[in-house]
């Protein structure tokens, strides 16, 4: 009996776009295999909220065989990517290879820290469970500190919050932090008085949201102030260590005591994108990001295809497609469709993102809307926000307890999962 | 201006006892300040959930400023105690001291390993949240390995699972862990069929639920076998390592490989106690418990009282009492009377323990219950079983969260807290 050998598509990661290519694949004739280093899928758009404590890893995550159960030409394989051999189409794991004969890199971006790596310790950035629970951690930590805090100084140093960078991420940060200072920890604490805590914003751009349309930002940055969070724009971080920040704006320098400093500034792509590239004899960008054909594969390499914030994608225009989530999944859909077409000897055509449009959040019943024309801010953009991110969850269970958690988040103002755990296994 | 100072009660313990003791002194005219080294109160019964993946950690967490926060005579101060000075009435932490006038010690248990401390890296024991949240990743990665194993040996090592104890919680973990085995995992795994995992439960008594009537235990381990866990009583365990179990039964020695064996053997109290009793001039039991007077004082030292498990409380005949969490909480609320009772110049009457019965459960739909002449199992102690957890937790937010998880798992049979987080910051 011969057994007649099926393409084999390798997909390098399970976030947005790599598990959306997997899904795409479920009636192609191919067989699958999804490698990560996690066991589960991350919704990323919430990580800030498990970040303040609102919710819990596990209502934003999902096993990812849970997800792929029933696709039986797909298997899922824990393991630690370390790089490719394209001549071989191999992905090389730490412990053994894994063959291909379409590979989809999709492994994402990491913090980036513009050369100054030796900042990451001191301003973790946000892009796993783990950075999450880290920064939670940080943030109830920083509240501890200051009830047991003598020195006034110090306990200023305790409670003052730096967030950098104002795009989505960050100003969704720094919106919570204050919630949390004024409102949650209300009452809980004897010695200081959690709403005294100052929550900086800071952006080297000269308005919150620079990607937004300037109104926007302007109505951003309101609600921000409502909040109670300073926001710095046009300031450059020229330092920072564990005890303060260095701040330039304009020509005036000045250092801000604080013990809990959060990155949301910037990112570059996953290293993985370099090895990819340095064994396929390419060059990235300056992010670290591979440049793609209109059908997502590396020009040359028709075999190998990048999605998602790892993929230099031009998008309508010319300029590149933003790193964000509906692009990972628009491009992830589009290699199940790509690649049945290159099956059947047809040439796929070539990729197009809709942009169905922007949302960000700046706190409770706060939120920006941006519909190319129609714009928006304030409560009906919130419960935008509200129902949109409900909805692109992945799985039923989590929008259910997400949903639970957040009705009762709001009504108590409490936030529930903020759990501190040391040592070396959290919570 | 003069101001009283007003007696100052210090807790060292944020469990089932000294919670329960922090809230009873709510209107008493005392300071309490209530010390852990975590921020959060753990329910803890319901652990071994949060180690099979059926829950999270927030949901049986609650953070104890929120519980004690409307209590204005209270203070929570996370802190690591390392000692106590009784001559000057000083609890001692590892950065600076804090005074009391009345010394509550409610420390609770640690694993216990007869004098093989050795084990203890390759059989964690489940008393917190981050106990829980390892075996968990230990259980869920055993599969995850066993998939991208091709040697059947090695794989059949990953595929068995060994629970050392068979009281309430070794039971649990036992039936939970063939649970995911049989119908979790089902469907997720390619390589490997999930079900032919073994799931072992040994003890060196000659039954299950060794605590219980005889005719409990026969009932669970029928429900045990049903569930497909092998049980071996009288076993005795002889050897632990990274691969392997050794066990005794009657003359025969068995070497099991096994990659994932948990430990539920055994507990001791909290090293905490041996420093109190050195302290006081005392010594301990075997299981480094703290003898007390009828009114949970020390005897010769009325203003250090012990309570929980660390206590070895004298019962109804004479017996101690059991290390349960009843026990924990009536001696808290006990407290609360005992030091109003002597600040009135009154003596305390004794504290007797009100044993409302015990029950444990098995698995799905399965549970036996104790109380004293009317005992039964099954279905209904299983409904029993879930109103009383449901009830018994502290805040109303966990109750919810878990009465929507419970149904949740129910209905699917999912279990969808199930993360593997790797690196120092888990999730």
């Amino acid at each position: 009996m011969t057994v007649r050998q099926s393409h084999r598509v390798v997909i390098v990661g399970g976030g947005f776009g790599g598990l959306a290519a997997a899904r795409a694949l479920r009636h192609a004739p191919v067989e699958v295999t999804l490698l990560d280093r996690r066991n589960f899928h991350v919704f990323q758009p919430l990580l800030y909220q498990v970040a303040t404590g609102g919710l819990s890893p596990a209502e934003i995550a999902t096993a990812l065989r849970w997800i792929l159960r029933r696709q039986r030409n797909t298997r899922v394989l824990l393991a630690e990517v370390t790089g490719f051999d394209p001549a071989k189409r191999e992905v090389l794991l730490a412990d053994g290879v894994v063959p291909y004969d379409t590979l989809i890199l999709a492994a994402g971006t990491v913090p980036s820290y513009f050369g100054h790596d030796e900042w990451a310790e001191h301003a973790p950035g946000l892009k796993t469970l783990e950075d999450a629970t880290e920064i939670r951690r940080r943030i109830y930590q920083a509240f501890e500190a200051a009830e047991r805090e003598p020195d006034p100084a110090r306990r200023a140093a305790w409670l003052t919050f730096a967030v950098v960078g104002a795009g989505p991420t960050g100003v969704e940060l720094a919106g919570a932090i204050a919630e949390i200072a004024r409102r949650t920890l209300r009452r809980e604490f004897r010695a200081i008085d959690p709403a005294t805590a100052r929550v900086l914003l800071l952006d080297a751009a000269d308005r919150v949201l620079p990607a937004y349309p300037p109104d926007l930002s302007r109505r951003c940055a309101a609600s921000l102030a409502r909040l109670g969070v300073e926001v710095r724009v046009a300031a450059r971080l020229e330092h920072v260590d564990a005890e303060a920040i260095q701040v330039r704006r304009g020509g005036a320098e000045e250092r801000i005591p604080t013990r809990t400093v959060l990155w949301a500034a910037g990112v570059r792509a996953n290293p993985l994108g370099k090895r990819l590239a340095d064994a396929l004899g390419l060059t990235t960008d300056r992010m670290g990001r591979i440049a793609v054909a209109p059908d997502l594969s590396v020009p040359g390499h028709p075999d190998v295809c990048v999605i998602g914030d790892l993929a230099l994608s031009a998008g309508p225009g010319g300029a590149p497609l933003p790193g964000v989530a509906p692009v990972a999944m628009q491009q992830g859909r589009y290699m199940g469709k790509a690649i049945r077409a290159r099956l059947m000897g047809r040439t796929p055509r070539p990729f197009r993102y809709l942009n169905k449009g922007e949302l960000a959040t700046i706190g409770r019943a706060a939120a920006v809307a941006n519909f190319g024309r129609l714009r928006f801010s304030g409560y009906l953009a919130w419960v935008l926000w509200l129902f949109v991110h409900l909805m692109y969850l992945v799985d039923f269970e989590n929008r259910l307890l997400v949903f639970v958690q957040w009705a009762w988040n709001y009504v108590t103002w409490n936030r529930g999962a903020r759990l501190i755990a040391h040592g070396w296994r959290d919570t």
